[in-house]
């Protein structure tokens, strides 16, 4: 991470300090996964607070300098003039603050953490070898959480430290619930897999609908058309809510646009989740340096459902990261 | 959950709405956990709002009346007066609703979630069980990362459907980090492991350290002797800065004070980490229906580590929820 890039953009925004408490956002800039609330500080020097008990195991990973974090007042003390935060910051942090000094919401970082760096982007694709190649490992048989659980073993076993967030392995009738996450159940057709690794701090969130039966692969078809023309429009300087247009049109043309529940995509990184959003309430337009997901979702009442999605890197144009098939059948 | 104890909270505070979107918190209320931006709000009535993709899986889950989540502005028609929110809510949501609104930050609903029903005790009791049987199928071999991995797959099996938080495996030198996590390196004595499945949204949090020199057994014994006493302090109406002090003093005297980097314990329900903690900072004192956590550690730096955690059910006295040994070898 480049200090400067922040000092830059802290002297655009007229901001004297950053304080900065939000975990991802302390990675990315120190490189150190806080274990315990931890502060990170930039006036002119950066700095990083954290509690005694985590203060060796951050020496050894921060790349900027390691104080031990005592307490609040202690903090104050060292912060000066208008103060830039996270608009997550929480409230009773901000009133604290706000009693000396003046303070800023910006996204300042959040927005720099959208555009990947070489290193976060190598990242991010072993995240995804690893998630891929524990897929492709994977029985299928057993319960959903039986699959989970060996899901999640042999990403494990590959070097991810955690999921990238919670496995959803859902089938048959579950498959319509787009957030399902698992059950007992024994797992039926057709299965969907919405799963993540993780890598050096950076996620990976792909899915993959196993279907069986005709229906279900008609609906498979629907669903990665509407990918492949969302994708083939991505280049930079397109809005992204175009994106979500572009899915959304061709599931509404196939008479399934009520059964599209969520947004064509997001940023991924450090989080599962960032900005930007494909959805048609972004503003933001596509830049170089961006990695998003790209997938449409239809969901069938009490009947079934089929997401796609995969991750693409935006150069000139959107490459697609995975490696994967998309269609995979039971 | 009785809305009736809100209520009634909410009166003697003075608050005419509670607007909540902590996930915890959201569980408690509802037994529905948030998979995306959900709100709880209650006036007379509660009522959950989730966005449109989880409405299904809510309305299946959710012990009070869900209804779609469409914007913000519809959400700030609905309150009304003064509205009662978590310290932890983010400033910009502070910010949009003390627009309209005088907001109070209130710790109402945290306090009631420290005092456990019968059904969360079980919930609970049920989480230890599956770790500690997850634990005693592993074997001590591999790597800290293949360790986990093998723990995990053992949670998942028996129903847990997520670690309770990122568990640490620790070995030789790296048991002297309080919060190591895992790593690639092969595992060698003394291996501290602190693991905690989740049973129905309930977590467990226990550490046992497998020791093998006599050294690493003596600085065991010396744990294990501050943890016993300050169990035998706890009863309702006992400070917990007290039972801190119980087993820091023991701890101190045998002249390994400045290596207890940590606090003694803190309460787990939903959530891993809930108050009370017990720490000298801590005002509150203990009471019937508390499940905290007591688990004294001593950090030798470049040296080892040791760390022992039971979890308690406070009744007349501690009653340890744990089966398990705390005297394992490697």
């Amino acid at each position: 991470m480049d200090i400067n890039k922040v000092l830059n953009g802290m002297q655009e925004e007229g901001l004297d300090s950053m304080f900065v408490v939000k975990p991802g956002n302390i990675t990315y800039l120190t490189g150190y996964y806080p274990s315990s609330y931890s502060i990170f500080i930039l006036i002119d020097e950066p700095i990083l607070l954290v509690p005694k008990l985590d203060l060796k195991e951050a020496e050894d990973v921060s790349q900027i300098p390691v104080e031990e974090f005592k307490s609040f007042p202690e903090v104050m003390k060292i912060l000066s003039g208008k103060i830039g935060v996270d608009p997550s910051l929480p409230m009773e942090t901000y009133l604290k603050l706000s009693e000396k000094f003046e303070v800023n919401s910006t996204d300042l970082i959040a927005t720099q953490r959208m555009i990947k760096t070489e290193a976060e982007i190598k990242n991010i694709q072993k995240a995804i070898e690893i998630a891929e190649r524990s897929l492709k490992n994977l029985k299928i048989c057993g319960t959903e959480n039986e699959m989970a659980a060996q899901l999640e073993y042999n990403m494990r076993c590959s070097g991810s430290i955690k999921p990238a967030f919670e496995s959803i392995i859902a089938s048959g009738k579950r498959s319509s619930f787009p957030h399902a996450s698992v059950s007992s159940k024994k797992v039926t057709h057709p299965v969907l897999i919405d799963w993540g690794a993780v890598y050096n701090h950076y996620a990976s969130d792909t899915t993959r609908t196993l279907v069986q039966t005709e229906n279900e692969e008609e609906v498979l078809e629907i669903i990665l058309e509407a990918q492949k023309h969302a994708i083939k429009q991505i280049k930079p300087g397109i809005k992204a809510s175009y994106i979500d247009k572009v899915a959304r049109d061709i599931i509404t043309e196939y008479g399934y646009g009520d059964s599209f529940l969520h947004s064509t995509g997001h940023g991924v990184g450090l989080e599962v989740h960032e900005i930007p959003s494909l959805s048609f309430r972004e503003d933001k337009k596509l830049e170089t340096g961006m990695v998003i997901t790209v997938e449409p979702g239809i969901y069938l009442e009490n009947d079934f459902g089929v997401r796609v999605e995969d991750m693409i890197l935006i150069k000139k144009r959107g490459k697609v990261l995975n490696k994967m098939d998309s269609k995979l059948s039971f």
